[in-house]
């Protein structure tokens, strides 16, 4: 097997040691511990799964500052935007240990016994949960604590009752390491075995493990190339698996009219803020605007996006993949770049601005709804909020649509927007923006492919542990008759 | 395209006018019919929506006699049989309408909005669902009607305030024409509109159903092989959709010692009648049974099943397929037949049976858990109950599995036998029998694959309508600022 090498953002050279790919027979070895340590972690009690979660957030939130500043050398994230995310990620570990601890979603639920005959008549049915097996995660690089090694996926399948192993992220793979040390020793100190959260190396052994009979579910966070090439993986296994791949979407926002004039700077100056968070690399940026052809909101917003500082993407490769998809999505017949994509030797990108016309955008929409991870996004001028319906039948899947109205005026123009946007998006967001995804038991992260590729599930929020139990029924047996038996 | 002859199961010969398979025309049209009932399908009022099922099921209980005569004649399930069947199968439809009228399945979730900095505070979020739009349909031969046209796939999904469209089963193609046009009648006397239920004939349509970008999702009951390959169309399309396959188990029965020596007689007798119903062509037949070597439950069982009056099975197909499978596994090395399988030039079979001493089990399981749809068993001689957990190592995924056991004798190997069960099975009945399945709100139908190609659902119980659902998050909005919108 090959290397992986760590690369300096800021210079694309390489950093650190080198760390060995896992072969296939460490994979095999993985696996076989993970499985040795299902049965008994699928059956302890829950709260001793809670008090694992609240082991690791522990110990993330010991001493943060070192991990984000090697978070920082291999991702160019920001050290202090890095120290925050360390803190989201352990409230959403305390979030599932919560649940584990006082909620109600992993509860039997019962079917009495009904007398007499079917259909009416029935035993009794107690409806419970058993957890799915070993879980193959893998982690984003954009967000390497939140949607990583310890993010919301093995999270929500550890408190699901599933061992985890994670596919290390090519993009952090020193950070990866010691996320992984830091959560082993965390599970021990707790008296857990620590192969229940194990991890692998390189491109082969993820797709081993997907393919892995003893795999028993996938969960992604990352591009649709790879996502879909791994669901592929899982779906045409002789016994296929659920694969929750997140894949990310072009997030469209629409901005009515009375929404321009009422807050026509503001709105300038957030859709910048929210475009450029983490350089643009958010699967939740709102990629696209659709907003009423207005020149002064335009200079607004070309002001704010040139006074981002510019800076380097995750890495090379996604700087190399940000140009092409820019250049792309530039080269459209008709298509103006405001803010011309930022070339050249130095390896930071500054904020850039596309727009075209609503009648370009419905003849080209194919080309120009490619996703670009990184600071740009596409205006689309349109003539009136008649042209909104239009677009909304032309976009695929999203993870979150947003529309900005204004309540006295626009109240039957926003309610319809909600309504059609509901059906091709996860969430929609009112007078705000798709960005700073909460971490609540509710929420919903997810969506139509290719926002997903479980148009059901979500990989954030409490509902998120759902995805790795499924209900098995226990039919005709009661406490008195078999105590201690459910 | 080609016509479908509905075929006497007692002749073999084809009966009735011959059907004409939708072109690919035909099923784009229906498509179109389906997308444009769907939107305002999705929004009615849920109660509206139960009004539609609950027209549906008087219309079946108006006057079943006839369809289950005519039933019957495509199927030779039995009219009695039948007639219970449509019972259940307007019961089923009323469950699902009085989940919508009063239950909490649909009901919206709410974080309210926490003040403060993220990852603590944040906006409002209001969960809700939405159909997923059109969804196809392939209904069971051997359930033409709890199973079948308006069964319970089309039942939930319509709940779900999904449009359906079902591809009718070769099988009863003049039933399925007469349920359909029953069905679309009902609809219209309660006010819906009929296209939200419609349907194609003949395989290729199916197929196209299942690849139409307007097709959102696949529900199926039926063999591996057909439920197989309409998944792999679902998943390996450009927007793979859910597709939730039953595709049916062996089913193992485990009998412990001391449940042999206090009901032997009995558990012969109601082992042969559950081995039997339906002419063992149940997806819940318990083909498999491990019980420790006693010649007296032998003998008891062979004359129980002798007793069993032949009959046809569904079709010629069917019994082709049955002779097939079940030689298959007689030509085994080390398994003998104590029944063998009647065979000749009439299409009836009687019940047979065949045995195995557990090491030859172990040492052939693969070809021995081959389902065979009819009405055979498989014995498997244990030496103890010791060899029942190497036997549950070596089965693959099951819709039930079963437990004969003494309460006061065998509370801890109950105890473990039930807990093992569960990571291989979807319910696990304890003194009872696998087949005459409950419908009820929490039942549970379905479980590790082949017998679901989704492991987290169920196609039976309220829980199948969110199989049709998706949540959406509405975020930053209150009544007071929205009035109506949500």
């Amino acid at each position: 097997m090959g290397t992986l090498n760590s690369i300096n953002p800021f210079t694309g050279e390489a950093q650190f040691d080198p760390i060995a790919e896992s072969t296939p027979a460490e994979v095999d070895a993985v696996v076989a511990r993970s499985v040795a340590a299902s049965s008994h972690w699928a059956k302890v009690a829950p709260a001793e799964r809670a008090r694992a979660l609240r082991a690791i957030a522990e110990a993330l939130d010991a001493d943060p500052t070192p991990l984000a500043e090697l978070a920082h050398q291999e991702t160019a994230l920001g050290a202090d935007r890095l120290v925050g995310e360390i803190a989201r990620t352990s409230f959403q570990l305390r979030l599932f240990a919560e649940e584990l601890e006082t909620g109600q979603l992993l509860a039997a639920e019962i079917d009495e016994a009904v007398p007499g005959s079917p259909p009416a008549g029935h035993p009794r049915l107690v409806r419970r949960y058993v957890a799915l097996g070993p879980v193959a995660v893998f982690g984003a690089g954009n967000f390497p604590f939140a949607f990583g090694q310890l993010g919301g996926d093995t999270a929500s399948a550890l408190a699901a009752g599933c061992t985890v192993i994670v596919k290390d992220h090519p993009g952090h793979p020193h950070l990866a390491q010691r996320l992984m040390e830091l959560a082993r020793l965390a599970l021990t100190g707790a008296g857990c075995d620590a192969d229940v959260l194990q991890s692998v190396k390189g491109m082969a052994a993820g797709s081993a493990l997907v393919s892995h009979p003893a795999v028993h579910a996938g969960a992604f966070t990352g591009s649709q190339k790879a996502g879909r090439a791994l669901f592929d993986i899982a779906t045409s296994r002789p016994q296929p698996i659920p694969f929750y791949g997140e894949l990310g979407s072009i997030n469209p926002v629409f901005i009515t009219q009375a929404a321009l004039a009422a807050r026509r700077d503001e709105l300038a100056s957030e859709l910048a803020a929210s475009l450029t968070m983490g350089r643009g690399q958010l699967c939740t940026k709102p990629s696209v605007i659709f907003v009423p052809d207005d020149q002064a909101f335009i200079d607004g917003l070309v002001h704010e996006l040139s006074a981002v500082a510019p800076g380097p993407l995750l890495s090379p490769l996604s700087l190399e993949r940000y140009i092409q998809g820019v250049s792309g999505v530039a080269d459209v017949t008709g298509v103006a770049e405001l803010i011309p994509i930022s070339a050249g030797a130095d390896l930071s990108v500054a904020p850039a601005l596309l727009a075209t016309g609503f009648d370009n955008f419905v003849k080209h929409a194919d080309e120009l709804l490619e996703e670009c991870f990184g600071p740009v996004g596409l205006l689309v001028r349109c003539e009136s909020e008649g042209d909104f319906d239009v677009a909304i039948e032309r976009l695929e899947g999203a993870l979150v649509a947003t529309v900005h109205a204004v309540p006295d005026v626009d109240g039957a123009l926003a309610s319809h927007l909600v309504d059609e946007l509901s059906f091709i998006a996860g969430r929609v967001v009112v007078n705000g923006w798709p960005t700073g995804l909460a971490v609540t038991p509710w929420q919903h992260h997810g969506g139509p492919y290719p926002a997903s590729t479980s148009v059901l599930h979500t990989s954030v929020g409490s509902q998120a542990m759902m995805r790795f139990v499924r209900p098995v029924v226990i039919q005709n047996v009661s406490d008195e008759q078999w105590p201690g038996l459910l």
